[in-house]
């Protein structure tokens, strides 16, 4: 890792709308330089995509009603997020905890209902953020010319810890974990634990930058990270759930 | 949150040894500006506090040998990492989880085996980081004169997500946590799920400059993050396990 990174928002990204050509609208106003790595926030990716939902075309199934009523949560919100997702981690009184079909567990299943501009209407996480990332890091390689990384980020509750902090949801051109383990430390021990989740790391560190209330700053260009391009997909940081002592 | 933040390592900062003033050493070399956030490995704490405990001067109780066996770890270890925690989260061969005395979830009771100069010998946290983190920042103030936040910083891993991530496990002189509760999105739509874990994203961010390896990288100046004067602590952090679906 580099010894100085600095992470500031992308100006003047206007609110994304369905068909929006995110990475010519972000290489546009940011300035790339070779190395730099891109964080978007999820639900721009999502804007872009169309992954609007309305609650008028949503049919509720009989199990998304019940459930929505165990846990005090409108049947057609249950509805999508059972749809988006493949198990119930946890449940409580306005509490349903998801595996979500992307693999991550979380709230809801990060579906979004800031800022979408209407109490009857959601925003789902893009259909595949690692392909979106994939498709997005390519296209401005190709705009800007220059080797950049690019991380979906979105805001992730956890378990044990109060409050969200920011996770990759989809990686494309990096590494998504840093694995030393084999490598030595000070004194020559081999190092243990020693898989760090960087992407998720920046993400959080972009999560700083963007805030929370608004779209305007969803776009973060991170410097100074030192990286080699290497396949990574969001995949890579999730635990399979049999290999999980909390599943 | 500011537009713009950068993150860089204190340079040439030696290894700690137990009675370094660590303020002092950070001060001499970090040219910190008012608003700053010094983030310190909590191992730099540990070392300076003399928080090292040797395989020889640890007694093992029956319970920690019987646990030791049962999860395939050294006996001396286990006994230390009873003795650090108040219950055991979770346990399998090779895994240990426990919530700590601090109240934190973490594998091993976050007991450091890397850097520490020998295979029976290991550093403990610090006795009570969010003391020693207000002492911290309370004194680079008074030698700074500048207006300071400081965080103590670990590395945990986490359910569901591979590889460790920087949390604050000591936070003094601003907020640990951000709440935006009862706020506003763009369209006027009251936001529901804004209460973002600052101090841990700023740990985590600090985590990406800092490596995992040594310790020459263990302490990092953030600047540009906005923030208030607040009495905010770790402890604000965390969540209580009879709250926790997942304890």
């Amino acid at each position: 890792m580099g010894s100085q990174v600095s992470l500031r928002a992308v100006p003047g990204l206007p609110l994304i709308a369905p068909g929006d050509d995110l990475a010519q609208l972000v290489a546009d106003r940011a300035a790339l330089c070779d190395g730099d790595i891109v964080v978007l926030a999820s639900k721009l990716v999502s804007r872009a995509e169309d992954r609007f939902v309305e609650a008028a075309d949503v049919v509720v199934s009989e199990a998304a009603r019940a459930l929505a009523d165990e846990v005090d949560k409108e049947p057609w919100i249950v509805e999508l997020i059972l749809r988006e997702s493949v198990a119930v981690s946890r449940k409580a009184p306005g509490v349903l905890i998801v595996r979500h079909r992307l693999g991550f567990v979380s709230a809801n299943a990060a579906i979004d209902r800031s800022n979408v501009g209407g109490e009857d209407r959601v925003l789902l996480l893009p259909e595949n953020p690692d392909a979106s990332a994939a498709a997005l890091c390519a296209r401005l390689a190709e705009l800007t010319g220059v080797r950049v990384g690019l991380i979906i980020s979105d805001s992730f509750g956890r378990p044990f810890r109060v409050g969200t902090v920011g996770v990759a949801i989809g990686v494309a051109g990096l590494p998504a974990v840093w694995d030393q383990r084999g490598g030595a430390d000070l004194h020559g021990r081999t190092l243990e634990h020693t898989v760090t989740a960087v992407a998720d790391q920046i993400a959080a560190a972009a999560d700083l930058v963007a805030g929370q209330a608004g779209e305007g700053r969803g776009a973060i260009v991170v410097r100074g990270v030192q990286w080699e391009a290497a396949p990574g997909c969001a995949g890579d940081l999730l635990r399979p759930a049999e290999m999980d002592l909390y599943a």
